[in-house]
């Protein structure tokens, strides 16, 4: 098997920059004295969250009770629901920890926290603090902070700790940005937790986290735990940023050529938005990428073109210029295969069901994914 | 079973909605006089694409060699599959009509009907007729269709016709230009059929399509079928159109608020782009319908609101003026209950595994569907 045999369009994770990015996290991690708690959501993919656990992960995080439930039955029983748990899903999560599941929810209300009471003991939660005023959480100076976290407490539930997601850094324009955004999401985190404790309260977590802060944080005082996802396999909004490099990207999709439009110079590929996701996070940073940079089939990236458009089966590429270049034909003639760098790992990912390893030059193995709730 | 109980976030299809749908679509071309060959790339669905049958349709229309095995399987034996196929598909589109399907394919290459003909007979294969400029296709006048015409005649394949997909259509702004956005898809595909013909080549199926163009055609005068996909739900963007009414939509994505941010006025719920899609068809339409209008459990729209915002497995509902309502968490408590209107309906039905069919008020079904290649 070999990248040149595989049916297109299909997800190829390159193995070895992969496992590049999991030990840089790690070893980074590591050296600022927190844990590593990955986000399983870019991947979805046991086989590569074992792989940050051999690395030296302790836990992981989930976007969905169904990654829960499917992690936990592929041996991983210390799982944070990062998102704010509504009372119809408690009894999901209930049953997941009465099969031995160390699961922690988290919840931004006073309402979530009686529901979360109310459930009945077992479950761990963490409060979310916002940040970055970017989604959820409360502020770290709010009265509701605590008031969340008397309630859980003297409701008999196990107050674990705070955590939040500085998903806001993604805005960043340079490096000076990241590392202040990243201390920004420290300091805020740790001051939320502090505010606990001197209610009164108990706080052994102080969980933080996205990869751009992740990667620019210059110390982590305070902070027990790190998580992130998406610098398993890096991508353009990435690199953008500045948080990975070109040899760090881990993700592509493999396509071919299905056709041409000579007076536009295009090469149309046959990934389109099902395959690519219609992501354009890319579009407001320093480089638009379209919906994907353009690499030859062994990775090469090929800087004059850019995919400019996506039907739902059809990419299309021309030149980044604009200009029409008449050759196109002649160097990627029909059938060829090129390899598209995406925007946002977590959404090309999540639209196929299964990676294409490679290794090398050689397809290696191939991993399963899920989706769905 | 009822939708107050069903986990969230799933997409519903309104059962009564889409048999509309279906109906209203063959009705109109059984009275233009012409076949109706749906596109099942937008549900992936058998239970669908059977109520299409049922109600008339002949053939189905596919975008992928997974769904004409998928829907073959299911007893759909008239397949065209309406992406230019490379070189390397062809052993798999061979090995499925060898198994019985009547599979067409289509080219827009000399380069590709080369491949088709060295791959031996039994293929059907039309030529894709670019009509609007907007993808794939040769044009109608150009000397390549009578050289593709000609590659494949002479060497021995089934020659079916020409066909056009007029997607260009989703960028008209009226009723007007839609009309002639239409009858410039007809023309031109009847055009290059004729040119065919006067050529000595045979041409019997003239096959144009595109939901817009299909419910705005005034005559298919030489058409003998139409192709379209997304009439069966329809979706914002084609309400946009003026293709679609509000009581049309049959696809929603039923959403659980999750939290709120008071002093921003922000709704937030469980279904984030993940559920939704990143697509955004009607950031350059008349209203700008973000990631998605919200309709309450029922279905009635709140007008005032819409999706501004989506992370993974966060939706962001926000009023769309821009102003700030301070009582969202009094109309919307932790629990509540929303449905969301996707923008473009065959990118978040490919978001998730299965509907749930609602009949009424009440959640009567499981649909399962697929995804990948």
């Amino acid at each position: 098997m070999n990248i040149h045999t595989l049916a297109t369009p299909c997800a190829l994770v390159d193995e070895e920059r992969m496992a590049h990015n999991i030990a840089r996290m790690q070893t980074r991690m590591d050296a600022l004295g927190v844990k590593l708690r990955p986000h399983v959501k870019t991947a979805k993919c046991i086989a590569v969250a074992q792989r940050q656990r051999a690395a030296g992960a302790q836990g992981i995080t989930v976007s969905t009770l169904k990654e829960a439930e499917q992690f936990f039955a592929a041996g991983f029983d210390d799982i944070l629901y990062a998102v704010c748990i509504t009372p119809a899903k408690l009894a999901q999560a209930r049953a997941l920890q009465a099969r031995g599941c160390r699961l922690s929810v988290i919840v931004d209300s006073v309402d979530a926290a009686q529901a979360v009471v109310a459930a009945g003991q077992g479950l761990g939660v963490l409060i979310e603090v916002d940040t970055d005023g970017h989604r959820a959480g409360v502020l770290p100076d709010s009265d509701t902070l605590i008031a969340i976290g008397r309630t859980l407490h003297s409701g008999g539930a196990e107050l674990v700790g705070v955590m939040t997601h500085a998903g806001g850094s993604y805005g960043c324009r340079d490096d000076a940005a990241l590392v202040a955004f990243a201390e920004q999401e420290r300091s805020r985190c740790v001051a939320a937790a502090q505010r606990l404790r001197d209610a009164g309260l108990p706080c052994p977590v102080v969980s933080v986290g996205s990869t751009p802060t992740a990667l620019s944080a210059r110390q982590l005082d305070g902070v027990t735990e790190v998580r992130a996802g998406v610098y398993v396999f890096q991508d353009l909004v990435m690199l953008n940023l500045g948080v990975a490099k070109r040899d760090e990207l881990a993700l592509s999709v493999l396509a071919s050529v299905i056709g041409h439009q000579l007076d536009k110079g295009w090469i149309l590929v046959d990934a389109g938005w099902m395959a690519m996701s219609r992501d354009r996070g890319t579009q407001a940073q320093a480089v638009d990428h379209g919906y994907g940079a353009v690499c030859d089939a062994q990775g090469q990236w090929l800087d004059d073109l850019v995919m400019v458009g996506a039907n739902q089966e059809h990419g299309i590429l021309a030149a980044r210029d604009g200009s029409v270049t008449r050759d196109v034909a002649q160097r990627f003639p029909l059938g060829s295969r090129l390899r598209i760098l995406p925007n946002h790992a977590c959404a090309t990912a999540a639209q196929f069901p299964a990676y294409s390893v490679t290794s090398g030059s050689a397809a290696a193995a191939t991993w399963e994914r899920f989706g769905g709730w």
